[in-house]
């Protein structure tokens, strides 16, 4: 089958189709998305080398543990995990001691004709939900983690710095529990993809004096956070929510004399994402900027990493 | 009267005694004690000029307006607050967006034979307390706030990184509430201050693989936040327990992939403080290393900056 690696560039290759063991099934992947994370380990984030890719929507094509799953449209959670280790144990597994993620730690991505997964990864799709919003589920499940990781409601003054896939998807989640915030970005034409009701939206210098309750920081740099230390109130909570490059310089004193909280916030839950597809709580079409076949890959991810690109989609074998 | 005063230099002044206004007290100092705060002052930590000292015991001897204080043995809370910003009326007062803090910011300290505070910073101190303990209040209660800052139970897996006089307040604190761990440091005679049943001693080379659920920093270095960092469990919390200058680099990366939390803390309840020396729970006693009379307070502050050197007395009117 056809594969988009890493291997210290990315090259479209042909590579053998992988065979589901006991517990996993073969996906036909439908269509796969591309994420900043996917844009770092082709910058050598992870030091990762294989098939990229964790964000699709496929068809199950084979899954002889459980049959039932053959033919159903579904997507599937990126970290495989042990069952067995403290982590897993104390019920955390997303920080299993021992795990693979697709297409960022010790496990072949999406980025390809087939891929398999556990079983246990998979989601069904509601009908309802087409492919082009299937396939956010992954990072919208990651979006939907910030409710997790910082308290907010309605009355919760609440700002999203960062103009990118993962900043904006984030706004859209915070808008699907009724939580309106300030959406801060450099770029009006990004920002504008999500205008709505309880949706304000600047740039960088123009955050008033006001400060927020909760900043979600989705820029992944050091402006970014400064940025958030910058704007928070005393006790507040800065989400940090964007893969970094690398160490950040941090305003210890700030954090100490405001008693700030600092929470790093990675995966989200799934059902959450698919059930705010489903029920139409959450559009995130405006993201798309481009679709490529997989056999054009390679253009895809230069097109994904050129300034101002939001989701760049890869039409697999369907 | 005199008092010790920073003004680029550390030096013992003669000034006007202070005069209680409505609401205020005027305390005779009878002992004080040099925090890392004052230290970091004079190397120009915020900036401050002025009477230094923010820890103390002492008698009320004038109170216009509530004068069922004069003649009691008191100690007093620092941050002075407005009751009326933002900050004051969601009852966060020590976040007062006008406060002042006494001997740190716009407000003379105690390192004087006299201060005056506000009537509601004032606490009395229970008659069993001696004044050697009851000096220790304002940072033992700082040590208690980190139970506030991070979920702890006397099954957490718990780390204090730092040897000086907060670190090992916090382990006095925790241990206080039932809540054993590990003491992190470089010099073993200070370990050895707060040794006791629940309370493990290492030094910083020697934390071992098995990672912690709470980490409490209180180095106020990069190297101790880095410390915190590799040690920590996902999902477990660093609390940030001192007095840093500048910034530090923080591993964003680490903190978002293991959905880390850090936590700033500063002052805490006088409240538990008192009563936790009232009833014996924390002998702050063992970290004092000298005292000094407040004629002599340029040598105190010189003593209690050498390497090594936990809490300094500076003995007052009485």
């Amino acid at each position: 089958m056809r594969a988009l690696c890493f291997d210290g560039g990315v090259v479209l290759r042909q590579v053998a189709a992988p065979i589901a063991g006991h517990g996993e099934a073969t996906i036909d992947v439908r269509l796969a998305g591309i994420c900043g994370t996917d844009l770092e380990i082709t910058r050598g984030y992870k030091d990762y080398r294989g098939i990229l890719g964790h964000e699709m929507v496929g068809t199950v094509r084979h899954c002889p543990s459980a049959p039932q799953w053959e033919g159903r449209r579904v997507t599937a959670e990126i970290n495989l995990t042990c069952g067995a280790c403290p982590a897993c144990r104390a019920a955390r597994p997303k920080h299993c001691e021992r795990r693979q993620v697709l297409g960022i730690l010790d496990r072949p991505g999406c980025f390809a004709e087939q891929v398999v997964v556990p079983v246990a990864n998979l989601h069904a799709v509601p009908d309802g939900v087409p492919d082009d919003h299937a396939v956010f589920t992954e990072p919208l499940a990651a979006a939907f983690e910030v409710l997790e990781s910082a308290p907010m409601s309605p009355q919760s003054r609440v700002a999203v710095i960062g103009d990118g896939k993962l900043g904006l998807l984030v706004v859209l989640a915070l808008r699907a529990r009724g939580i309106g915030c300030v959406a801060v970005g450099r770029h009006p034409h990004k920002l504008a993809r999500v205008a709505g009701p309880g949706i304000d939206t600047t740039d960088p210098h123009s955050m008033g004096p006001a400060p927020f309750d909760v900043i979600v920081e989705a820029t992944g740099s050091a402006e970014g956070l400064a940025l958030a230390l910058q704007h928070i109130r005393p006790r507040g909570t800065v989400v940090l929510k964007s893969t970094y490059q690398g160490s950040v310089p941090l305003d210890a004193t700030r954090v100490v004399v405001d008693e700030i909280r600092l929470v790093g916030s990675r995966c989200g839950p799934f059902d959450v994402a698919l059930a705010a597809l489903a029920n139409g709580e959450v559009d995130p079409s405006p993201l798309i900027d481009a679709r490529y076949r997989l056999a054009d890959g390679e253009a895809a991810i230069a097109h994904a990493a050129r300034r101002g690109v939001l989701k760049v989609l890869l039409e697999g074998s369907r």
